[in-house]
């Protein structure tokens, strides 16, 4: 029997805790025996039973030959756990729900340890602990501490029991029926990841929704649930948005690239959809669970008031659907079925005389050419709403197509209510919700398109044994650029010098004039500190660049300078990559100097990523027109920058030991590109600084 | 009496319109009936009453004597309803409501000055035509053929009766109770305007909720919005934001700065608070009306689970609130008082075991120091939840300061909603919606306070009788940065000159080297063409640069060249006016260069600006820093820029018939700025090259 037959199909089930009335044993039992599940066994030192059900005092007293136990499930004081696993496990119990909570969420990181040594002794996989429960409403099985929720198409995992709580109890309201719920606590054993692969495949769920506040295993989580996301969709939240990074990072790159963005990137590149909240959860789950796929972004709006539905354009612009007006044979047609037509462009204004017919016929034309449709209809009380509900039920049977309805406002709307729901019509309380869900269902259909081209199909590379970089302690920027060329990134042609009279030496073999930047372990921030010369012309001026460098620092933290030929009308970008605790390698590209920090203009990916994956990357940058160099006299080549970046996001997988690196600017040219400064921490030495 | 007395209060109102079962008239006097309101005559050519009123064929039958009609509404069709006004104005009628639609919005502009025409021969003061009515709940006055609203402290006015109507079926629901509503069609008369500024003084009403599509007059619309403002919240829907433009503008600033980006700028000056939509205006509207102000943005989460709380705290930080931890004497005043404090951190989370004391204390401690609370709840079918609300109420009374809450959900937290809402505190179902309605209850309070000081009233000038700018066609751009020059806004040393001779002798004057651009009415875009140099040090490079550009263009367009020195490190900013449909002249700030048009890094106003309200233009700037100069060697002077855009913001109002003004750029200097190149397009040559 596999652990999720014994999960959520089990046979018969144990409830492990007191049965007095109010204590957890007897809300659970009696959610089990209420949600109409009868082969219930309490198990409590009084051996008190609920109803009709039998009791014993362990589970060790069960007698044999009564139908096998599958499924603990354990709300007893946390000290009694461990020995209740092992009465379990000689039951032949195979999954346990641990609602117990006290362990190493308030520091008690051994006794749960234990938990999964005797769980593992006999096989037994875990929930919990420190969770509410979990719910198989197509099994009838409800041993949770949470509201029974409807049963439906859409599975709940909630990291937070409070939260999974407060979903249960609204899904009613909502609109939204589960399938399965899980509040997976402190994921001892089973994480949300053997989850997310237990529901890509189970045919009772069409849509996952997922609660997080941190995810147990970063590389393992994105293969899982971008499996799933290839096969249904997948819904998140993720809270701690604005907690602050997390760690100190030292790079430029690190430093705007917040463990938040790393989950954001993260989860889009999965294809998982990210929304705020539960409201948005729902609104979207919804969407989902009732509306066939959406194959673009050409939203028609029909409406019969035309405030709501400029507000609902509005929206659906700021989300990045196209409220595109309709063609000219469009307009045709539907000015010749529709005698007295009021406005025929996008949103199609049908007035409050619009009829049932119009509004079928209007939508039915218009999905001839949109992908989608939001029909509004504010209802006063001289309406009657029910057969204008109709008429848009009629037109999303007959077209196929994505059609939402904000059917408003409060009673004399209420008629529409069922009818819509009755056929699959899902209705928002307002035009700019109905957006929203088009807009994220839209996106979703991008992303899992792109899962499932098998040109894209995403390596999250694991395997972290290569060789080390060649340093102990921080290297120095010549040091740095040197294995970077060696490695086969491009880094422009540089001198490492110790003297003035080298310095003039190596000036001579540019035809440029030159760029001298201080080497010294002591200067971080080269230009800030003076430590940077530019456009050096003459012996003269090379000679007292070197000796003002020479002034910054003492004698013995003084290594040399690096001499540069200067780049004509530099485009420049930022490449980057850091070590994120959860995700590991992050690659990050951006637009160079100081507008990259200003506009925060930069974009992260798990690393590594192919050419082609880096070169959306790019795309992606508001900045990107200024990397391509249109307002300049030559084009760039991002080609080049999008190689460089995918090379750089593979270096951690080729070499072990990179904490950060930083290639700061990066010179675009008409063909190629090379890093112009570059600064690697590696992880001895960024350890040994932060314990500074 | 005044208008308003006679719209909102009126002795008696006669219905004017068919009274035959399903219409309007019928439906108007069944309202106004069921409503409360008995002194109603019908006004319909078969003398039909409903109930036990009185009924007359017309308004001219009604007999002296009977208590006098102050107001009509009329309802009878578009042919009659100036004859209706000849006979409401010999009766004495002070105010019509003409719910009648087939006027200006059909294009029958002809009749709906015919009414007006009648109204002003007889004082009668109109709202509509074509509208939905009118609402008094205070003097349970209900003219409209919309839901009959709860009595409460919101007035709503309405360009659109549909959404009026939506927001009448919605606010039993939403629990908002309106004091007056007016949905004034299309404002033959009355317009939005009048309505404010009768609501300003208004003692019925303590918050303005306001729906516009377009304002009829933008400068005397911000007078009475930001009048209204200082009073009391005015919160405004503003539909068409993502409308294209509306007009095709020539200039820089005047591309970025589409129609909607001017409303935004304007309301934003006058105090008023713009919403995105009707959920999020009820949202707000609970807020203003339950909530004392908010003297700050430092906000405390007191939850009951962590998910929720991070949530919350995430849309927070989101919406510019300040989660800020506590004080550690709050910290230890806390965890002296409050045994088994879970986490003494913001958000606060007392767990599943906070209990009703726990709730209050919290709160009134933490309300020490921060200027607002926000209460979460996630409530469980095991959990009491009335006590926990009443600690919320308690500490709400306690406090006198702003807590909100998010009780939820579904039946579970059922019990603490009449609690709440009896206790005054809102509720909503999420902490996000609990962060948004603090977060813009804060800005209101912010700009309230602006309003009130006298130093920044803003005046928002109508005289333009000033004198007209010296050319008639379009100025060349040596002759606009002369005339700069004369007006007072400083502008880069320059000379313009007709051969190559002549541009070397000019050069010679400056130390640097020069910049040379073609000056030519062919020529718009200077630098694509070829028609700039830069950085021309000898005769030779000038010369070699005039010829080029001669022979860009025809001789007869070739006027001749700008010489200009250059300027060393330059930064940039760009400065525009242009003229808005509905607002006049507004004024922009921005980065300079090609990260203008890119990050849209663009602030407008509503012309003109003091130099405060310049700095302050400057400061909202994202690029503010790079402006400042901060990254170079130089810091620069942005108080001469925003003495510049003060004054450039003035010359609408000293010289007529400037359609847009580009400074693009202006040259940032340690002390001073100048514009670096100037384009002047004459209202006059705006059209004529928009006509062609």
């Amino acid at each position: 029997m596999t652990w999720h037959k014994a999960l959520f199909e089990p046979r018969s089930v144990a409830v492990v805790g007191s049965c007095s009335p109010g204590k957890m044993g007897h809300v659970l039992i009696t959610q089990l025996l209420d949600g109409g599940f009868d082969d219930v066994v309490a198990v409590n030192p009084k051996a008190q039973g609920i109803r009709d059900i039998p009791a014993v005092r362990s589970l060790s007293e069960l007698k044999t030959g009564r139908l096998p136990i599958d499924l603990a499930i354990i709300a007893s004081p946390a000290a009694t756990v461990a020995s209740v696993l092992e009465d379990a496990g000689k039951a032949g119990v195979k999954a346990a729900v641990i609602i117990t909570a006290g362990f190493s969420e308030s520091g008690n990181e051994q006794e749960e340890d234990k938990l999964l040594a005797v769980a593992q002794k006999y096989g037994i996989r875990l929930v919990g602990p420190n969770c509410a429960g979990i719910v198989n409403t197509k099994h009838s099985l409800f041993p949770t501490l949470e509201t029974r929720p409807p049963s439906g198409d859409v599975a709940f995992i909630s990291q937070s029991g409070a939260l999974g709580g407060a979903v249960l109890s609204w899904a009613e309201e909502q609109g939204v029926g589960l399938s399965k719920f899980v509040s997976y606590g402190n994921a001892v054993d089973l994480s949300e990841i053997d989850l997310l692969n237990y529901l890509r495949d189970d045919d009772e769920t069409r849509v996952v929704a997922l609660y997080i506040e941190t995810v147990s295993d970063g590389r393992r989580f994105m293969e899982a649930a971008s499996s799933l996301s290839a096969c249904k969709p997948l819904v998140v939240i993720k809270s701690g948005r604005s907690a602050s990074g997390g760690r100190a990072t030292q790079s430029h790159t690190g430093s705007m690239a917040g463990s938040d963005a790393v989950y954001e990137a993260a989860l889009q590149q999965c294809g998982a959809i990210r929304v705020a909240g539960i409201e948005e959860m729902f609104d979207l789950c919804r969407g989902f669970v009732h509306l066939p796929p959406m194959r673009g972004k050409r939203i028609a709006i029909v409406t019969n008031s035309g405030g709501p539905g400029v507000l609902a354009a509005d929206a659906g612009d700021r989300e990045g659907l196209d409220i595109a007006p309709p063609s000219g044979m469009l307009r045709q047609r539907l000015a010749s079925q529709l005698p007295d037509f009021y406005a025929l462009t996008n949103p199609f204004d049908l007035t409050v005389q619009g009829t049932q017919d119009e509004y079928r016929d209007t939508l039915i034309e218009t999905l001839t050419e949109y992908d989608a449709a939001i029909a509004i209809n504010v209802n006063t009380p001289y309406l009657d709403v029910a057969p204008l509900a109709r008429g848009v039920v009629a037109a999303s049977k007959a077209t196929g197509k994505p059609i939402v309805a904000s059917f408003v406002a409060g009673q004399p709307a209420a008629a529409a209510l069922p009818i819509l729901a009755e056929g699959c019509v899902p209705n928002y309380v307002t035009g700019e919700r109905c957006a929203r869900v088009l807009a994220l269902m839209a996106r979703r259909e991008q992303r899992a398109a792109a899962l499932r081209s098998p040109a894209a199909q995403p390596t999250f590379m694991h395997d972290l044994s290569a060789k080390p970089v060649p340093w102990s302690g921080s290297p120095t920027e010549p040091e740095v650029m040197d294995w970077l060329e060696e490695v086969g990134i491009p880094v422009i042609a540089h001198r490492f010098v110790r003297t003035a009279d080298e310095a003039i030496r190596a000036a001579d073999r540019f035809d440029e004039p030159v760029a001298m930047k201080i080497v010294s372990p002591q200067v971080v921030h080269k230009t800030e500190l003076g430590g940077v010369a530019l456009n050096l012309r003459t012996p003269d001026e090379i000679r007292a660049a070197f000796s003002r460098m020479k002034g910054l620092v003492a004698a013995e933290a003084f290594d040399g300078v690096l001499i540069a030929p200067m780049v004509e009308h530099p485009v420049e970008a930022i490449v980057g990559l850091t070590q994120d605790r959860q995700f590991g390698p992050v690659i990050a590209v951006g637009l160079g100097g100081i507008y990259t920090e200003i506009f925060k203009d930069l974009i992260l990916h798990v690393a590594p990523v192919s050419v082609g994956e880096a070169q959306q990357m790019i795309e992606c940058l508001h900045g990107v027109e200024i990397l391509r160099g249109a307002r300049g006299s030559v084009l760039r080549d991002l080609f080049c920058l999008a190689q460089l970046v995918s090379d750089v996001s593979r270096l951690p997988f080729r070499f072990s030991g990179i904490d950060e690196l930083d290639l700061n600017p990066v010179f675009l040219f008409e063909r190629g590109c090379a890093a112009g400064d570059a600064r690697l921490i590696p992880i001895q030495g960024a350890r040994q600084q932060r314990s500074k």
